[in-house]
């Protein structure tokens, strides 16, 4: 089963609900798959939720589909994790862990920038069409926001989560897995290749930010971020 | 620190050992890191130890090195993982799932040649390249045997590890993370993009591997590949 992702569906609209793919996913629709008026279509709104539709107008540039069921498909009952984590040198880097992290179902993913960043930019447009390309992929529901780069300070001031970790290579600290309650929603922090300096892990921590470590193995931070997910996931019964 | 690998150093060598780096690691160290005679290095046999070692001549195009220390990195008292995976369509994605799978300390790698399976073949020499890429930069000292794809049947009659599972995206099964002790071996077997057919779980379940499944997330092979690894070294205390 084909999923389609359209973002323009109000939170609960009324059913049956007139609703447009956009462009791209119209094209797909009608160029690729070849789907006819009246064939039945699994559509996301990436906030929680699938949808059957029928297909009423393939004419125009933006196929037309009226929606028929709701089915809830994200738990929102369940701890979510937001992961912030620092540009990396490489994009394609970012862009595996985007993929990786919206298959397994990461709640939100931030961009910090760090002392030790090199490069601080991202291409949040970019990003976002591999979530969606790999929500729909992973037959998931929830597209997780990603946020433009921002200081690390400005991004510790803000961070609202009940548990809140630094990853840091330097020194001993209790594992990620022992640390972590697995009922409580949790925000990461990863640094970039060199890591956080001695003075960012302080201030996270005076932030209320716990060093924590990710086991023996010296990890990538791309890694760092999925193993984090991962780990999360698993610890929460989501994976 | 950086890291060289050595792959001929004997199992136990008497020290101190005199050594040559192969060409490619010793333009690294002449030509990128402009090492001189006397400095000393990191290397690692990638059979679970790094050894100290002086360089002696930089003149040959093969370094000349004494080894002087040996220090044992890989945990042989811990349970290892094998993971069985098919051959993809995209080999980029068997090569970022080899990376990711020897930073994370897997202990062996082979291929399965599936029903379903659509390019039976991979490049081993370039995946053995990539481990060895990705043991040096996570300054690990175990590099993972990566076996030529074999047939599906003949994998299953010569697997001997203690514990055996078969990712399955049909049906009821347990939780991989549920079913895994944590303290002894393990081999996971991962299908290709259309998964395993029914007639090929039947048949692993003839050889005694268990039918599991990866959560509530649709996971691509590669993803289901590391989500199983991270499982077994997270379950294992590793990670």
């Amino acid at each position: 089963m084909n999923l389609f992702f359209c973002e323009n569906i109000p939170v609960n609209p009324p059913l049956p609900f007139a609703a447009q793919l956009d462009e791209e996913e119209s094209r797909h629709a009608t160029k690729v798959m070849r789907l006819q008026p009246a064939e039945v279509i699994r559509i996301t709104d990436g906030r929680g939720f699938h949808y059957q539709g029928m297909i009423i107008d393939t004419k125009g540039k933006k196929l037309e589909i009226r929606l028929t069921d709701r089915l809830p498909i994200f738990d929102f009952s369940r701890p979510r994790l937001h992961l912030a984590i620092s540009p990396l040198k490489n994009p394609d880097r970012v862009e595996w862990l985007i993929e990786k992290a919206t298959e397994a179902g990461i709640y939100k993913i931030s961009f910090i920038q760090t002392h030790r960043t090199e490069k601080p930019r991202v291409n949040v447009d970019r990003l976002k069409r591999i979530a969606i390309a790999a929500l729909k992929q992973s037959m998931g529901a929830w597209l997780p926001p990603i946020g433009a780069p921002m200081k690390f300070l400005d991004f510790l001031k803000q961070s609202k989560e009940s548990e809140k970790f630094i990853a840091w290579c330097e020194g001993e600290h209790p594992l990620f897995w022992d640390t972590l309650s697995g009922d409580k929603d949790a925000v990461v922090l990863i640094g970039p290749e060199g890591d956080f300096t001695s003075d960012e892990v302080k201030e996270a921590k005076d932030w209320g930010f716990h060093p924590i470590n990710l086991g023996v193995h010296r990890l990538r931070s791309e890694t760092a971020g999925m193993v984090s997910i991962f780990a999360f996931q698993i610890k929460c019964g989501n994976l």
